[in-house]
């Protein structure tokens, strides 16, 4: 039995995008699916789902990532791997297509967990991954062609519904999975706080806060409030809990998201028998499900449960 | 009552250079014990304590750190305030005289935890901060003067002790405290692994890895195999071990270093009682303690145990 578990931030949407939400969602549930189902590595699973959102316009992360208060893109994203475990990181990367993939270059051909900046991107360089330029990324070029996000049409949209964020204000992305080994992992990608100061990194390249992944406990990725989530380290909190309380899964994630966090987000999780969780405390949160032989499921606000 | 502790880092020293870095050990011990002395705040003794470390050739951080494989000087350090809890942090910085000070405008002056890169420097020169050329750094420097370390001293020694590591391999600082208001506060500041990767962060700077600061709880500093550290969420893994077991800070600390790492180093802990601890599974930990109303106590092999 393996399972892939994703978010695309922990927000609000208009309604406008959600058609497209779902797409993408599903898409990437597909992509991590995909190897889980030909008894893959669930590091591999939460690559493969979380390049796939990375590609999408409707998050905030790769080709969808917000701009810094100077206008710049910068990257951040990690992977865990719940063997070890081990960990992959980048911050503050500017002009790579996949930063997840970075980080799992960090993972696996470096000794070391967190590369930053211009050394993660000479790193990039030298391993050869994609580099894209700054007019590749959708809200920070002029929109046009048929990726283009309807910016005008968001913008109208929160003027009807301030209760309802436009799709430009989209949210980090994450993936998490247990594979037909036992094994678990997670990643996070994002572009960052829309305006933040140049160099700002959040939690979700950081082990403990955004990204956590253990085998025998749990893989967790979250998206929020970053610099909430990070002192409270929510992900390593989690795990944490898990191992030292009776608490389960549910129990432990929606803990610590309504009762240590002082701000909002959302949290995906995975236990290693397959539990699954995906609390939010925002308006919505856009998520999806996929277990081996089953169909994808996502979700964006309220709704039915997610399957079993 | 109120406290600081302090480390120079896990590793081992040459004889030669003992008596210098308990000198060094002393003044930083006293730069903070006078901010609690006067009843000022945790986290202003921790950052008075460790600036006065970044200040010593002889530890790796600040005016010592040591170089990376691009014979670079990239600095990292975090604060944390365990009031809320709050945290300020920069890594890959460079030219900075004082990296914990940036930390604590991270903290105080930005809505941000973690900046890095030439962001954060940008930060620092918005707000003043010292800055100081390449050549500031005596590891990174030809050396002269009396503040120059004996390099040559240094690799005899090594030649002639394989069990001790010279001097030039100095370690990570930081330090916790309690204050007279019952806060409690920590700081880590280094240069990073030798000839490491331009760009990489290990754990000193980020919250949950290599500092934590929780009022009610603990603040915890550590020093050691970052990787193995940031992997194991090291200091969080030690507030969240005294929250969520019976265990007290000491037996804490031990479990945590001993049991849940998969590397070597050192932590110093310490609680809303007072109750301390500095263990390390390095040769030596430079390591040091201050009690209000005592006199400095400071270590760096085994020997008699620090002031109750």
């Amino acid at each position: 039995m393996s399972v892939i578990v994703i978010h695309g931030g922990a927000g609000a949407w208009s309604r406008e995008g959600e058609d497209l939400v779902h797409e993408a969602l599903r898409d990437a549930l597909l992509a991590g699916g995909e190897v889980l189902k030909r008894r893959g590595k669930a590091v591999d699973a939460v690559q493969a789902a979380v390049e796939s959102l990375e590609d999408s316009p409707r998050f905030n992360s790769g080709h969808g990532a917000v701009t810094t208060a100077d206008g710049t893109v910068e990257l951040d994203a990690a992977i865990m791997d719940g063997i070890g475990p081990r960990a992959g990181a980048v911050a503050a990367v500017t002009g790579v297509k996949h930063p997840v993939a970075l980080a799992r270059t960090v993972l696996d051909g470096t000794p070391h967990v967190l590369m930053v900046g211009r050394g993660a991107e000479a790193l990039a360089d030298e391993v050869g991954l994609e580099r894209v330029p700054h007019e590749y990324f959708a809200r920070a070029a002029e929109l046009s062609g048929p990726e283009a996000i309807p910016l005008g049409e968001a913008v109208a949209a929160r003027e009807r519904a301030a209760s309802e964020t436009p799709i430009e204000e989209a949210e980090t992305v994450g993936a998490v999975a247990l594979d037909a080994a036992g094994h678990l992992a997670a990643a996070t990608s994002t572009g960052g706080m829309k305006g933040q100061l140049p160099g700002r990194v959040g939690d979700a390249p950081l082990p403990g806060a955004g990204t956590w992944a253990q085998d025998g406990v749990c893989a967790v990725s979250a998206t929020g409030d970053g610099e909430a989530f990070i002192t409270a380290a929510v992900a390593h909190e989690v795990a944490a809990t898990l191992r030292l309380t009776e608490l389960g899964i549910e129990e432990a994630c929606s803990l610590v998201l309504r009762g240590r966090v002082p701000g909002t987000g959302g949290l995906i999780g995975v236990d290693p028998k397959g539990n699954i969780c995906l609390p939010y405390t925002t308006p919505a949160m856009a998520r999806g499900v996929l277990r081996t032989g089953g169909k994808p499921w996502t979700a964006i606000g309220a709704g039915d449960p997610p399957p079993r």
